[in-house]
């Protein structure tokens, strides 16, 4: 679940050639000790595109490395289909296709870059069968391809990996009965139970209780090993395939960042903080550790196996310095939170496993009575909100946007539909950061919230507007509100006025006469200033007002603000039910042009795919000049 | 999850009144044989609503009714709270809370009209404690309602009856283990247990398995008893009570349409076709006959105990004449598949518990094979239309608009970024039927869906369109679809010209030359056509078109049509994210009228609902009229 972005790793990286991989398949080692060496040549090829790309998740890719670098050197076989349900694992598994020589080496270099490999699966990559990354998915798309399998009278195994923590999400137990109904033995299913969910451990978020016990009762064929021990995995993935009854699933214990002790979860106390490896990159000198270790490890076994110790190849990674006057939107909404709870008594925070990239661990400690964290599963939370609402409390229920707007949306609208008042509070909104990749990219969520009966959607330019929003939104609105949050830090080319928040209407960042450019969220607004700059190096001086309320719009401020020049509006989100559409009906006779992301948002790094999408200063700037020619 | 709207029973319909209940409450009978002879009279009165609205669910209420009039008469004591999750057994709880006065008796007369009793439970109603009709959502409010109760401190049961079709649902499981983990013993859940759902055997749709063993395996006190034995029910209730660690479920097994031979669902034979009482209302002969037995089986019991005979008081309803040259969307869907899948091996059709409903029983008696019927799980059906369509296929996901656009609105964005073609069809789309209420009348689907990428989003206006609709879907777009149905018949006034269908263009039903309107959906269309007669009427000559295209548009072909001369739109659906916003952008320097609902959709009957919201063809003259004064 969490998408921590952290900072390339500087100084010299190291990642293990094709050759080097080679030489040990080459060896007529037991498979088992063979596959166990290929998984710490994966770890460190993963850890290498980790830091190299500054982001990424460790944690699961290691837990997870045994177990997939055993089914893909030894276990799939003619058409077999392994896929990952959690998805965040993938630097892991990349790692694993590239060794074996099922992915182009050069792709090693690209983790998170345009063209290169997303952040979270995409079936544009070879040897990845479906996308994943939203959680919960993945049994139901096994038995899709069951059945796809049958009506083609094909014969293969299809193995899927879950996470512990995604088993909270209600789809991955809604899957189960139909499996058994049509006897899908085809399945394998494995769960890396690494006991580690984002933030901390799965028993201390939600508990899955007697979890062997349940898919029993569930009718699936159910197994549990130790997930590091490859002879047990062996023997359980023979045990599987040779049940033709039933689909089956295998516990597989495994420990998080398992092979580079700092990493590993069995050296957390969930007392004094957070798991620190979730996502995000190691610092360099984590890294430099957590490589030594590696190495250390491999070489033993080399030189126990009498094989020449391990060649690595090494690039020199320059320092990134970090920019100066970065500003950042989360630690405003911890301020903002504490502050309304601090007046309000009825209100309380609900969250989805994601407790440090909202901001709300503040929050948690001054008021662990109000504070309920409801793990993955957001269907749940909201729910919850819901009735909190009915009997008299003001619920904020807190997730990633794409998750929030999009996996309890009919429990929204539930709630909406008591006229009561929940606070939605979803970040990593918008286009950026462009690395976690679209399944954790939002440019859906006011479409697909706006339709709620009452709601208000907003969004902060800037950290001062945090506070202001929320203030709007716990002691003025009447219905259900939404606020979506950039969780990237920012470097701010624009200072809001200090003009009072009105609802409906906009700021003005920068006047301008000769059109009106409305947009939101600091990246568009910073954007959106650097067009302006370059239109008045061209003559051209264009307006720029941050308008934070994406669904309403007072139209009178619009008439008068606007005054009959062409309107420009710049949407972190699809045109599609997007603030420009709001904006279009009211704006009478303006002719407008709306910009926005229409299609898939790509992963890469963030100013290579705002260019992509060209929402970037420089393609925003002829963009507005060649709308401004036209008309 | 079905909702027939049937028609209302003509001749004399009989209902209990206030005095007959405290008669029956007066006597010193045992509370058991008592709340039975309860039980029975809220039978007669529930089929009394529902024989006067014309629409309801028979089956579930009545297999519910003995549970329901045991807690509301016997069990709840003080604050404690009962609520039904499924909802849609909600005529069996108003007679309920109308013979046990908690609920103004007047409201007998008033079911699924406005002002009245919704067709699915709504807080507005006293007794009401939760909004339901969308399902699984039960445990998660009522875990919501104990949060709310330890911060207030105050102790009280809460009781939540569940259906057993339901759990099919992934948020039913996702709620149960968090209760277990945060000691939630104050909860008791009743699940219904009648064996069936809309359609047919619940394990015939998706077999629960053994249901005792997986409940105990998530934590839950299980106990399951017989759903028509008071004796065993009330000790049931008591022992869930004392378990003060854990919180309770009781299975009850209960007999779907108890109480009436013909519609118990022990007289159903699947073989033979669909359980017809699930939804809708029986016929007027059916009626008498049930009513009979009611009358005789408590006449029965009155005489057993020595009581005077029941007094029952009646009403005529008049004989409704069927309305001449109806249409209707869904046989020509039905036809539109069949054409489709004769000619496409790989087309398969997903459903989620809807084959009546969805007019799928043709496709699936064609093409056994090719019919894959999920139940209650739209995130699963979703999930498994994905990989069927990563894997050849071109799969059609079915399911009513409401539960279509959101409970698995992350499952289509995620099929989305896989670049595959799935069709969605929604059924029972836009603001009527008025009865079912808010929970199924569907005004947000285009929104919810809009920004899926490269989603083209569709409505037909009359049966032809349909079917190009569908062919252009299957034969030409090169990514996911969504179309959504009227389900209610409707008396065209209009005729769609012969022209053929041209992707984001429009079609003229009527000429006009002051205005142009521009709708969709055959209610829609009824309506824009009566408000241009009165219009014309009035000397005012506006062009109306229906635009069946919802998210996309040919800009050309719009300024071309509009030509400068004022727009209104009109939507089936919110203004917010509706096809009126689609329009706007593009529409240059038009002045517009958007029209649509922003609000929650009432309950009601057809008209008055339409009259209520403003787009009934007298309110839109008004209102166009107004607006072409005012420019």
């Amino acid at each position: 679940m969490g998408d921590q972005i952290g900072s390339a790793v500087s100084g010299t990286l190291y990642y293990v050639a094709p050759d080097e991989y080679q030489r040990v398949k080459n060896t007529s080692l037991d498979p088992r000790v063979r596959t166990g060496i290929l998984a710490n040549l994966n770890r460190l090829n993963a850890l290498y595109m980790i830091g190299r790309a500054g982001s990424g998740h460790i944690g699961t890719s290691f837990s997870s490395l045994d177990i997939v670098s055993w089914i893909v050197h030894e276990q799939l076989e003619g058409d077999d289909v392994y896929f990952s349900s959690k998805g965040h694992d993938v630097p892991g598994f990349y790692s694993c296709l590239i060794g074996a020589g099922r992915l182009d080496f050069e792709n090693l270099h690209k983790l998170r870059r345009l063209n290169g490999l997303p952040g979270h699966p995409d079936v544009s990559v070879d040897g990845i069968e479906t996308n994943t990354g939203s959680l919960g998915m993945g049994v139901s798309k096994a038995k899709g391809m069951v059945w796809a399998d049958r009506l083609k009278k094909k014969q293969r195994r299809i193995y899927v990996l879950t996470g512990d923590g995604e088993l909270q999400e209600g789809q991955f137990w809604e899957s189960l009965s139909s499996a058994v109904n049509h006897d899908m033995h085809q399945i394998t299913v494995i769960v890396d139970h690494n006991k580690l969910q984002s933030d901390t451990f799965v028993s201390e978020v939600s508990d899955l209780g007697d979890l062997d016990g349940k898919l029993n009762a569930f009718g699936w064929h159910t197994q549990r090993v130790d997930g590091h021990d490859l002879a047990a995995l062996a023997q359980a993935l023979k045990n599987a395939a040779a049940e033709t009854g039933k689909p089956s699933i295998i516990i597989a214990d495994t420990i998080k960042g398992k092979g580079v002790t700092m990493f590993e979860h069995t050296q957390f106390d969930s007392s004094q903080g957070t798991y620190a490896y979730h996502s995000g990159a190691p610092s360099a000198e984590e890294y430099r550790l957590a490589v030594n270790q590696l190495i250390e490890s491999l070489n033993r076994e080399f030189e126990t196996h009498g094989l020449d110790l391990l060649r690595l190849e090494s690039i020199e990674q320059a320092a990134t310095s970090a920019p100066q006057n970065q500003e950042r939107l989360l630690p405003a909404y911890s301020d903002a939170v504490l502050a309304q709870a601090a007046k309000h008594e009825n209100l309380v925070a609900l969250d989805a496993d994601l407790v440090l990239d909202m901001g709300l661990i503040p929050f948690q400690q001054a008021y662990p009575d109000r504070f309920i964290e409801c793990g993955i599963a957001e269907q749940d939370m909201v729910s919850q909100a819901g009735a909190l609402a009915l009997n008299g409390f003001l619920p904020i229920a807190n997730s990633f946007a794409c998750f929030l707007c999009s996996r309890p949306n009919e429990q929204i609208y539930n709630n909406a539909t008591e006229r009561t008042k929940v606070i939605y509070v979803g970040a990593l909104a918008g286009l950026l950061p462009a690395g976690p990749g679209h399944s954790h990219q939002c440019l859906h969520d006011i479409a697909a919230l706006k339709g709620t009966p009452n709601i208000t959607i907003m969004e902060p330019g800037a950290p001062c507007e945090v506070g202001e929003l929320l203030d709007w939104a716990v002691n003025h609105a009447t219905g259900p509100c939404y606020m979506r949050l950039l969780s990237i830090p920012f470097e701010p080319n624009f200072r809001l006025p200090d003009t009072p928040l009105v609802h409906g209407r906009g700021r003005t960042v920068r006047e301008g006469s000769q059109a009106c450019l409305i947009t939101y969220s600091p990246v568009m607004l910073i954007e959106a200033m650097g067009a302006a700059d370059l239109l008045a190096n061209d003559g051209i001086d264009v307006q720029v007002i941050d308008m934070p309320w994406l669904n309403t719009v007072d139209d009178r401020w619009l008439a008068d603000t606007v005054g009959g020049r062409p309107l420009i509006t710049l949407d972190n989100h699809t045109v599609a039910g997007g603030m420009g559409e709001t904006l279009a009906g009211p704006s009478g006779t303006t002719i407008i042009l709306q910009i926005g992301v229409d299609e898939i948002p790509r992963c890469g790094s963030n100013q290579e795919v705002l260019e992509h999408h060209k929402v970037d200063s420089g393609s925003l700037f002829i963009r507005i000049k060649d709308f401004l020619a036209s008309i």
